[in-house]
């Protein structure tokens, strides 16, 4: 029997608001089964970035990661945010642990290659170390990353939340059967974002291409979306997109939100 | 035959001089044998302090944590410094991992209680979780322990490198033969601060009681030399005191530094 492993992504839309946190959180602490959090950044970041005078660059939807922003990016996201989800999980009796991709070198990655446009000092994911995670969720612990990896040179790089989710999932499903979930503020994929009960229950590729071409289906969804897709493709049983006070019952009659097979 | 382990502390003499620092952690990924690092903080906090506008009060050579500079300090120590620590030491294929006190709930500590001083948020050490640090160190990896603990109730607090560094090494000395290395910028323990030849090589409580009353050691020197003979009473094997470039020598007949026993 392949052991059940869950691997929840949370974003800014959740991060923001400490209440709608808690609560997942403490969904999450109840559920059984290894689990990793995967977790973004947030108004934090930005306002953070704000008060010390580092420019926020963006293109495509993208950061550009300039040296300055990096370090933001490593107070707020490795720091900040990452200790406190941890402190926070261990008050639920979660023993987590706060990683970046240096950290026991679980996840590599090479700095993405100015082409049009040169993102800075930003990750594509190259590699998951799948046995250090292995011997961590083996020991019962719960790893908590923060979207940052490294170059295996001493670089430290900026990296998409969901990408890291993304690639964690795939390497973890050569030895667990892996469902991941993406919490948000809205109830799943929906045919009208001002209409919840437009909600998508089942989505699978030519129903993505078609919504995509009508254009019901844009923005930062799109990536998300490609994101879940790959991950399907590469051996992840399940990909769950959702409000974050759906997550605790993703994998039961109850849970309400987008399911992708 | 226990196994050798040593536990390394380096404050902001070591982390403003990035040449030291590298070098030391150089010096340090050659060492065999298991190995912790503990680090303080430096100029950066006190820096990143100032840019935010996050005043910093002392008292007795301690700072008072308000929850603002708790923020700094998770920013700071277990963001910016942490990650970077890890990130070079992996680029030395140094398997390093990163943690405050919360991560796997290796280090609690309860809010120091106020008395004619309220320090604020800052935790004097109650456990430390040698079956999981074990754990680590038994599959070669090196843990980085940031200067922060936590309650176990979500809060994260504020704790003396120092004091970690002492109690990470008699936690351990159950199951290991403990050596802990104080480095900083002078070359140990001094007779004459103005005279590196004035070196203490070796010193013991009655030399140390001795020295106190008659003032030749002073201020930030008493605390760290007061652990240091609490570690040794508590089953540490030695510890050394010592420049940064000597830390990778301790335990050899090459070492120059004050050895306690």
């Amino acid at each position: 029997m392949t052991l059940e492993l869950t691997v929840y992504k949370i974003g800014g839309e959740v991060l923001d608001h400490p209440d709608t946190l808690t609560q997942l959180l403490e969904d999450m602490a109840t559920v059984s089964g290894a689990k990793v959090l995967v977790h973004g950044g947030g108004k934090i970041g930005t306002e953070m970035a704000r008060r010390l005078g580092v420019e926020t660059a963006m293109v495509g939807g993208r950061r550009i990661t300039s040296p300055e922003m990096l370090e933001v990016a490593l107070m707020v996201y490795g720091g900040l945010i990452n200790r406190r989800l941890v402190a926070q999980l261990q008050a639920l009796s979660c023993p987590a642990l706060g990683l970046t991709g240096a950290d026991m070198d679980v996840i590599r990655a090479r700095r993405r290659p100015p082409g049009e446009i040169d993102y800075g000092l930003a990750g594509d994911v190259t590699g998951v170390n799948t046995e250090r995670l292995g011997m961590l969720l083996d020991q019962g612990i719960m790893p908590v990353l923060a979207p940052l990896t490294h170059d295996g040179a001493g670089q430290l790089l900026n990296t998409n939340a969901d990408t890291i989710a993304a690639e964690t999932a795939i390497a973890l499903s050569r030895r667990y059967q892996v469902r991941l979930v993406f919490c948000f503020d809205k109830t799943g994929v929906l045919l009208d974002l001002n209409r919840p009960e437009s909600l998508v229950t089942y989505l699978d590729r030519p129903l993505f291409d078609d919504m995509r071409h009508t254009g019901v289906i844009a923005g930062g969804m799109i990536p998300k979306l490609e994101n879940a897709f790959s991950a399907i493709q590469a051996g992840v049983t399940e990909v769950l997109i959702c409000h974050a006070s759906a997550a605790g019952k993703a994998g039961t009659p109850a849970f309400i939100g987008t399911v992708i097979r």
